[in-house]
């Protein structure tokens, strides 16, 4: 069983090409991971996932510590078993969430007491359980618990946040010390709001700890991209180059194609399942709005230039039928067609590094693919 | 091409084998037709439809005539193009589902007038125009225009609406005769509540029609199997022997055996597919309620004997967590069990039939495919 690493395999214009390994296979970076809350990445079978071209996915520790529940999942035999996917999988803390759940948690230094969303119930998740919940989840990455603030911020509660998020990565790098297997791996968060001086502090602070890979948290919270992007050229900096960089909940295709520029390695987003299920589609010549009456009578595949038999063997007429009706199907087909896209888009940004032309491609596609199709909608 | 007919192969306890020839080819009889009401079969691709053994699949004229609209899938070249399923399509004439608006229409001689569930606009549906629309869509097996009453109803009231079904039988037969392309079929349908006289004169009125097929009507509408299957038995018999038979809107998979016993050839029901989406799934052990909790750590398939990936490559419990969760793969995977099952039921029906063992084989799963699974839930 090989342990976890990685490997720079070539740099442009900030862009780096890259290769995870871990003992469930290799991540090829920069990746994007789909989002699988409930241990399942939303109306679609897990191989079609794979077939996608995903090398690692995302699960939710909040959602499922309260449903099935964490040891329950152990019992069955861990997550990977459960939904049928046996490649990597990274889980967050369930930090995210559970600071979310505003008047319904509350957080001192020992961790965050809150309410399930689904019964009500009490829980506290701290370092120690989140470590420990990930554990029973089994999964391969594995996120510190942190504290992630709402932007705009003043530096006082940006610092005292970050703060504690530093205590609470080395509790959790202690936590995972004794309970993690041989080839799992633990990340650390910066925080720091959009205060430079923090988030320089925590990437030095972090980096001095040693973890196999470093996130980028706290970000795409409501700042806008350019104060995103600000930050990013202000953290990474301060990042080991010899680790994998992982912007965590970003985005849309010119938020990753920014990002890759920026240095960073891996990315997670509902975007491309969310906006599936509402009617909204990624293409290579843009978003296309499926419910837009235009498309009624159109018989053209959603995108020939994409792979995907979503995007290629339906018809567009078809598609805004089945987001009108409601139909499941509807869902189903765009759901499939972005994840795919994504993926796509993640392969062409790797080729382009590879090539030394990751600039061109860029200013080819920066926004090209964040506007709506021509024709206006 | 090939044009419209039916042979009968073999004859066993009642139960016949048989054959229908379409231009998109051939249905095995006794046949399962799934329902895609709205030009899909919910929450399933087309190829899964196909692959679970569906030689014909059912669509719905009162749905499709409202939303996309007739004109508008002809102009985008027909029900099976559109929707992708090259295999024979029967549709229904609509006017089952507009006799259920109680209070949105109004029959008369002429026909029914009626508004729409989705955006209140009016619309009237004669029997030429009942036949117009599926000649629009393209269906390859098209149903007369009938009425379709309640049950129990009063002797007078069933014999009007049977008699004012054979009079839009004839007016079916001519419009078809003009609009219909070669080797498209019309059935009619046999009326007459559950009195035995009005079914046999309906019976043998559309028999003298020499009409493709015969469809027996109005039943599944609360009578109970029993008084179901007895107005069968008093309804077949003078049903023309070298026609296929189709029972409308059933059922079961107790109905489906009781009714191949009497002579049905072809069915349609929207149960394996709602169910699906409500959690109940049919296996060869009985039908199994995924909610409930016994199923929440129980690591076993949810049917070895099937040969779906749905019922054999996931677990109760990770089934039981999708569809407590409400997530669409729980309604994706026990919809295409649910489907498969149906089309490997009416293999193994066929086979038995051919093998001259179907007694044996309705003595053994009439009841048990009907129950719950042992254990109780």
């Amino acid at each position: 069983m090989s342990s976890f690493g990685y490997r720079l395999i070539a740099q442009d214009s900030g862009a780096r090409l890259g290769e995870i390994t871990t003992p469930r296979g290799i991540i090829r970076t920069p990746a994007f991971m789909p989002v699988g809350t409930a241990a399942t990445v939303k109306a679609l079978y897990p191989e079609q996932v794979k077939q996608a071209g995903a090398d690692i996915i995302l699960a939710n520790t909040y959602h499922l510590m309260l449903r099935p529940g964490a040891e329950r999942v152990a019992r069955l035999g861990g997550l990977h078993k459960f939904m049928r996917w046996d490649g990597p999988i990274l889980t967050d803390s369930g930090g995210f969430q559970v600071m979310s759940l505003a008047g319904l948690r509350n957080i001192t230094e020992e961790g965050v007491s809150f309410r399930s969303h689904v019964d009500g119930s009490k829980h506290m998740l701290t370092p120690e359980r989140a470590i420990e919940i990930q554990c029973l989840l089994g999964s391969d990455i594995q996120m510190q618990l942190d504290e992630c603030i709402a932007l705009p911020a003043k530096i006082d509660e940006a610092r005292r946040a970050m703060e504690l998020s530093l205590r609470w990565a080395r509790r959790c790098q202690r936590a995972f010390a004794d309970m993690a297997k041989p080839g799992q791996a633990l990340f650390g968060i910066v925080q720091g709001g959009t205060y430079p001086e923090l988030r320089r502090q925590s990437a030095e602070e972090l980096a001095a700890m040693d973890f196999p890979g470093y996130a980028v948290g706290g970000l795409a919270v409501g700042e806008g991209q350019a104060a995103m992007l600000e930050t990013l050229e202000r953290t990474v900096p301060y990042l080991p180059k010899n680790k994998p960089r992982y912007l965590m909940g970003v985005g849309t295709p010119s938020d990753l194609i920014e990002s890759v520029a920026r240095g960073i390695d891996m990315f997670d987003c509902v975007m491309p399942t969310r906006a599936g299920r509402h009617g909204l589609a990624f293409t290579w010549s843009g978003r296309v709005n499926l419910r837009n009456a235009r498309h009624a009578e159109d018989p053209r595949p959603l995108d020939e230039k994409s792979s995907c038999p979503a995007a290629r063997e339906y018809s567009r007429a078809y598609l805004h039928h089945l987001v009108k009706a409601g139909e499941f199907l509807g869902a189903m087909l765009l759901t499939w067609n972005n994840v795919w896209f994504y993926q796509e888009l993640m392969a062409a940004i790797r080729r382009a590094i590879a090539e030394g032309r990751f600039a061109e491609f860029a200013a080819e596609y920066r926004d090209r693919l964040a506007n709506l199709e021509p024709n206006g909608e």
